[in-house]
């Protein structure tokens, strides 16, 4: 997998933060949240952020330009329960060619209950690869 | 709403029959399966439907012709619980013009979980209402 | 089934709204959200009114009272798409010796895109149907 | 994150394999199952697993033994579609004292459409953590 980093766990190194509640639809017999709704909560994030940088999914999407996930890695460390407030940190990481990464710290209160991971494609209207645009790749921290 | 009728709890009133299991992902923290979890149950069951009755749902599709659900209702008799299998009997119901419903019955075992009904439109590749083709109207009890 | 009313599709017959964003998890392949998505967002707004109420529903789970959906109808009347804002319209509806009924009105802007009811039944810690607490009965508009 | 391995590529590797279709409510507006929706596939393949080896999930869960997640990765190489047959070939891999990690391959036909690792942690009716159990252990390809 090509997954570069682990997440830092301070949330001062991560420039955007989105908040949401655990919906009880999400959780599972064990009593917390399934592992797989983290999934919708980190797009969730991702949405608002692109939003908040000017460049808003629905339109980069009607632009015909897809970002889809082609990896996602997530470390769960404490569980979150039905209607806990979930802080979603979020940073972009390394820009590639035609791919980017984005790192996610997940708090509740000054608990860490997740870390986490994307890695996307850059997709063109003919739905091949293209050049990750520029207003993402002056994002890339490493740069 | 729409609806014109309960569905039957007489499995023997429903031709069609589609088995699956309940998944973890799909129980919550009442230790059931949530009610959301449901309906794509049913959707299941219907795609099996069309697929037996030789129009297949991604054929359909293909040629530009959408189902879409414009009502549901589901009423909930029993708990269903992680790893059940669940019996999905499905019958057609009602056709309308540019309408028709479906009438699910849940079992699991013995007992009855659920009775549905879902009611679609039907829209062509325009996205406009269109008449519910024969082979449809065909399966409609009433008629 | 035991749903007794149609949802008003005026929004001055509720008193209580909440608004929330569709995520891009809850679109399907018809471009739209996914008609089993809605479900959620009806309890995601009926945990809001109830923590508004002054009865959060983790405390009232914690007290071993729990509100389980028995029933749920949704009409869809305009799609819903991607990062569309809706505001969820709640009001109480009729109430039984041990059940109660909720109405939704689900707007995007000025556009009406769904009605919901949903009908709960009321259990206590023995998991045994229980008589609908005071303060429910007192919301019921037909009392 | 604790992940240590690839998962292979190659099927021959897999001793145990679980079919299933996408459902059409696990699509997105791309037109092809969200990502969210592979971590339920892996999850009713390896309770499949479970049930097969001779401890059912249920039954584990029901002696007051859980296998929560801790982590997860998955790569997606290629989409998938509305109503494709999706293979999920399971290996066990490394069993760590009160972890234990699998690796999934996931083919279309005999395309690889995406590569999993799940890493469980092993908790004891207390709640905390228990040594891996020695049928699990067995398992272990590198022991």
């Amino acid at each position: 997998m090509r997954r570069t980093q682990d997440p830092p766990t301070d949330p001062a190194a991560y420039p955007f933060t989105h908040r949401l509640r655990a919906r009880f639809a999400e959780t599972d017999a064990m009593g917390v949240v399934h592992h797989a709704a983290y999934l919708p909560w980190l797009e969730e994030a991702r949405v608002a952020y692109l939003r908040v940088l000017g460049h808003p999914y629905d339109v980069t999407r009607a632009e015909g330009v897809e970002f889809p996930v082609i990896e996602v890695a997530c470390a769960y460390r404490r569980p979150v329960r039905f209607d806990d407030e979930v802080t979603v940190h979020l940073r972009p990481a390394v820009c590639g060619r035609a791919t980017f990464e984005l790192a996610y710290l997940l708090m509740h209160g000054d608990t860490t209950v997740a870390t986490a991971v994307t890695v996307h494609a850059v997709l063109g209207p003919d739905g091949r690869p293209r050049r990750t645009p520029e207003w993402l790749r002056a994002l890339d921290p490493s740069r």
